[in-house]
């Protein structure tokens, strides 16, 4: 039985576990687990877990349109090092600093594998779901695409620092919030951009029809990938992106473009059905973690 | 440097964080690692898991005086067996049905170690902190200790469904509530009753002399403890019991006992310094995890 599966389990007896994040009682709250083997490549500075453990989850309140309150991180490591934890910290404030959260401390465990499980409460009033798309609606996305695809292979061939640096995001929260009330379906992009369009797609039972020249690609991307196909790979497919993917309606959006505090890129269209790129179809795979 | 030393160099940086949860903006939220090698002994089923992850958070929301909302957990394992999570999530819920909280889904993580992290949000207008304490305060346990202790034993001899049945506890989130604006000060045991009383103590800037006689020690103790010596051991040192420790004045305290959901004993008596049982230093050791 593979995640998805599991997930799919899971999401049939607890409301909403199959969104982004959970709401309930007026509270939107997600937790998301990340260790060294798969999600921390060597030279992974711990400012950079400390903010990519905690903007994962953060990224996920976007994803409902919500506000983000307090962050906590359960730490769990070989050894208890002073400067690296005071480097997670700071991470993690950094990145909770950018969407007007606070984080606010945890737990710390002995772990021989290093671990980090971010967990983000926030609020949301009319939180976003991923169903609700409609045909006829243009699907967006923001930020761009490819920059943890790209990441990887900077610290494949050892150019840590800008992998860390590609790393780091700003997790969409202020876009998110500004988005609800406009988007009709919206969820994060870190299963990557084609898996996020076929979780839409089902969650909402409609299609999609994107085009290729449309996404916004990393230059990132571009210096490392060396020919169209990895470049599609590392953009579309890779995922751990962070970035929102949404739908609503064409001038709704654009009215709100000039307040969402973030770039937004009008790739495609709902459709009836089926998942498209320049006609053909976009395959339903992505980031498996 | 060890988790104690590092979880206090943490609290420096942010409010709260040396508590058992962190209270912000009327929210209380708290998380804990638990992971296989160092919290489910072999035998551990993975209802008693479930149970048991959340129920560490729940029991930190109670020593905070909160009412618990939401839970979710991230659960990392070699495989996604069905069973296993269906199991899983029983547990969380079971104990969240406890406790009037709502456990909302989370995250499945492939990771080598079976690993949880359980995260509860819950609300509190008038929390109780670990400082507090007075002199001439009484000082009170809820519940009985040493189960946790007991329970190892029990898997130690093989006495698989005795141990779980042992690992499984109720979070005192009703009494800990009632307790609120009547205690002067409150932990869990989290840490063992010795070393949670030199907490409270630290926290208090106050002193506590218990008597060995008024520790209300589980029977399950007794099936396992040869003499003593290992029956103090397991009661006082050993830790993980999530049971309330609290402070607060005498007369007012029991005023309160009948509306408590749970028996309360009273152990002692807050002083001006040291920490003694029996006129004699009780060790400030426990559980480290």
């Amino acid at each position: 039985m593979d995640e998805r599966s599991a997930l799919g389990l899971l999401a049939g007896w607890v409301d909403a576990a199959g969104d982004d994040a959970a709401v309930i009682d007026g509270l939107v709250i997600t937790t998301d687990m990340l260790h060294a083997r798969t999600d921390f490549p060597g030279g992974t500075t711990r400012y950079t877990a400390g903010w990519r453990s905690i903007g994962a989850s953060l990224s996920d309140v976007a994803a409902m349109g919500g506000t983000a309150t307090a962050a906590v991180a359960a730490y769990g490591a070989p050894a208890f090092d002073a400067e690296e934890i005071a480097a997670f910290v700071d991470g993690a404030n950094d990145v909770c600093d950018l969407t007007g959260a606070a984080y606010v401390g945890g737990d710390l465990d002995d772990h021989d594998e290093f671990t980090v499980a971010g967990t983000v409460v926030g609020r949301v009033d009319d939180p976003v779901f991923r169903h609700g798309a409609a045909p006829g609606d243009a699907v967006y996305v923001t930020g761009t695409l490819g920059r943890t695809g790209a990441a990887i292979r900077e610290f494949e061939r050892g150019n840590v620092e800008r992998g860390n640096e590609l790393f780091r995001f700003e997790p969409r929260v202020a876009t998110g919030r500004r988005l609800a009330g406009v988007a009709s379906a919206m969820m994060d992009s870190s299963d990557g951009l084609a898996r996020s369009l076929h979780q839409l797609a089902a969650a909402s039972d409609c299609g999609f029809a994107v085009e290729w020249d449309r996404l916004p690609v990393d230059r990132a991307v571009d210096a490392v990938a060396d020919d169209d196909a990895a470049r599609r790979e590392l953009s579309t497919f890779f995922g751990e992106d962070f970035e929102l993917v949404f739908t609503g309606p064409r001038a709704a959006v654009e009215s709100t473009r000039g307040a969402l505090g973030a770039p937004i890129t009008r790739i495609g269209r709902v459709t009836d059905d089926g998942v498209l790129a320049d006609g053909d179809p976009l395959p339903d795979r992505g980031y498996s973690h």
